[in-house]
């Protein structure tokens, strides 16, 4: 038992072995969900909410099937965030949810640090399904899971995050983690969706995709946040693909055996050239999707599991 | 075996022994709860389907999770009021969920007795929760669950209900619960606000707070209903939360352990003062909500019992 | 071991004697789910995610109800069509579902053919509910089980499909389905209602509600699908149902026996009159949405043997 956490809020507060403990039960977890093997056990008994204060078909899709295949009870509740006007009242809100005596809370908010505040407030373990430009701990331990499982390794490895890394919570959860592990990382945007004071990370900064691109082992695309821009500068499609979409041009500076991948729902054209989406020989975006599913479980099992030993007062033992 | 009804439309037709049998169970269910021991196969096979033609996130959730705690197959139906232009088209959708077999029907509805004329047309039990101005039976259950636990008994007490009186159905339901239940009921409203006829019920009934809260055990703080206040009077926020607002000078008046209620979700500094509703010696605005959830898992199992026992043509045995 | 299909896309494909596997075994769940006693272990395990892409509050209520009643974790996901512009992104939602691993789809689409373009992407089953004006192949059946169940045979039976046939894939779907089983269809509608090339079908082309009713044993009456009528001919509701509506006087001219049915929801008054619809002597509404669950049962329990057997490689047994 190496993970201890009571809440999975971002990456910044785990220890690389946490981390790797993590990734092993998600592996495990992914080689049952091939077979249709899952547990229904491990979860049975337990309530799991998502509480998702932003639309996200696809995030609240798997946090409900990894807690299904583990037996619990999953609800979801549509929070609608133009109703709350008040920190206050999503305070209320917590603590109203909080008297039903949910296991596990999954909460998506537009807001960095709402996660966390409400975390304060609750009895149950909450797991941060993203928080505005904070953090998206899930997907960066399921890119690392699918990047394991392609690489052989999670270390010392070339790993190129390419976009909109200004907006980007996935970008700076796996900036974080990929850190940890021990990575070398290549940052690559514009300079207007560059965020300052990146470099205290360790890392090398571009803006031409094709020197940023040399030789990695990784591509890792990010989808614009057209959404979080707000006023600032909005490039055209057309001229954001010409010079930071993923093309076969721009891929030829990787390495000859390096992965692409995309966080999801890809805007064709204007991140990522279609093909190149489509090559099963590079893109290990669909891998990255069913690796989803293996680390919310993973991830709802450490937690449940710590949440129990301390409803007994006991140390648990894994 | 004292409960004996098929469906739970409302306090008014309940016996306080029905009452009393129904808290009993609801009481036991709470603890189970909080040891996160609640049995599984109680509605196991039975399919329940919450049919809200209102939006309700908080009541909808505790009627859900009341279901899967006890084992149920709970299905959730968003109903659009707006797209049910006549009282026809409402029965044609009863019979159609009716066809489908369900066991357990949850309903809201904007309209006061669309619940009970839905009961009529279909073979499953139905539970009210909430028609127009009417009734709010579960509310005024676990209102009346939170006062026996923190007061020791739920009669002989002295309880103001405060705001506005007029437009709510969980008024309506607790002045019947309470009243049955022999307990001495103080209404403190603005005359704008205060029904007719509200005497015989054999209420007092006071305009003024720092009067009706003389001495009472229990303050019972209601929600502004601005969405069913048709044209009328519609106070100032500012000017309500001067006279009708909860605060510590008010307060006074009561009992020096009165307890603090509200049913959620709550304006703070319009009916109530946020310290106060967060006052954990006064406030048990929580434990409403706790309760909310054995409340309506206590009924549910009442019902599917005497459902059980109605098809098989015996007297079901408690 | 008759019905052997990967997918159920449409009544198209189908040998009269997999829809007659598919019905027996669907009227043996339906009198399980009269006696409550459905086996909740057929589909246990199994993954089933309902992905409409048009609102259709009852479809979707007997797809989840039916798995639920077998034991399937079900997953509904709100999909909005208006988001999806190319049929590559309709793609990639499907390649990012199936990268979850479900092993039942159920997919309602606006656009005829979609369902079946997402079908070829996927590794699970696909069950269509709805494309387009293409097929509703489910809906198909359940009229004819519930027809089986009414006449006590699908063969050789007088069947009259009334209305708008023009945008009715449940017509189109029925005319194959009972034309497979050797029945005399007589199609009735307003030329401009009456799709070209219906004669193909080996059917009689009505447009006279009394003379297309003429001893027919079965009155199918189909809704007006006005959301899919572009731009053309919008008959008068009065107008409509004067001439094609159906009531006491036109039913006369059917035989004394004869059964009426219409798919739901019903606009009363405009392609039937409420007193025939609630005619429990001829109506067989209630009977088609009871159905239509049991229906929805078996087409996934035999698409779940099916896939199972192509996933160990081995032939199934029934």
């Amino acid at each position: 038992m190496t993970f201890r956490h009571r809440h999975l809020l971002g990456i910044e507060p785990l220890h690389p072995l946490e981390i790797t403990e993590l990734l092993d039960r998600a592996d495990h977890y992914a080689t049952l969900n091939r077979e249709g093997r899952a547990p229904r056990d491990v979860l049975a008994g337990l309530t799991q909410i998502n509480m998702f204060f932003e639309n996200s078909t696809r995030t609240q899709a798997s946090f409900e099937l990894a807690g299904k295949r583990l037996g619990a009870d999953v609800m979801n509740m549509a929070m609608q965030a133009s109703s709350l006007k008040k920190g206050e009242t999503l305070i209320d809100t917590a603590l109203t949810l909080n008297a039903m005596r949910p296991d596990l809370l999954v909460v998506r908010h537009p807001n960095s640090g709402a996660v966390d505040l409400l975390a304060q407030k609750v009895n149950c373990a909450v797991l941060n399904a993203g928080d505005g430009r904070h953090e998206h701990p899930t997907q960066a331990l399921l890119d690392a899971l699918t990047i394991r499982r392609a690489k052989g390794r999670l270390h010392r490895l070339s790993i190129a995050i390419c976009g909109d890394i200004a907006h980007s919570r996935v970008a700076r959860s796996n900036i974080m983690l990929l850190g940890k592990m021990e990575n070398r990382l290549r940052l690559i945007a514009p300079p207007t969706l560059m965020p300052s004071g990146v470099a205290e990370f360790g890392v090398e900064v571009f803006d031409d995709m094709e020197e940023g691109l040399k030789d990695v082992d990784v591509v890792m695309m990010l989808r614009l946040q057209k959404e979080r821009m707000d006023g600032g500068f909005i490039p055209s499609e057309r001229e954001y693909f010409h010079r930071y979409g993923l093309d076969a041009a721009k891929l030829a500076h990787a390495k000859d055996d390096a992965i692409v991948m995309h966080p999801g729902p890809m805007n064709r054209g204007v991140e990522i050239d279609g093909t190149i989406a489509d090559d099963i020989n590079r893109s290990v975006i669909q891998e990255q999707v069913e690796m989803g599913v293996a680390v919310r479980m993973a991830a709802m099992e450490l937690l449940a599991r710590n949440l129990r030993a301390e409803r007994t007062g006991t140390e648990a033992t894994a």
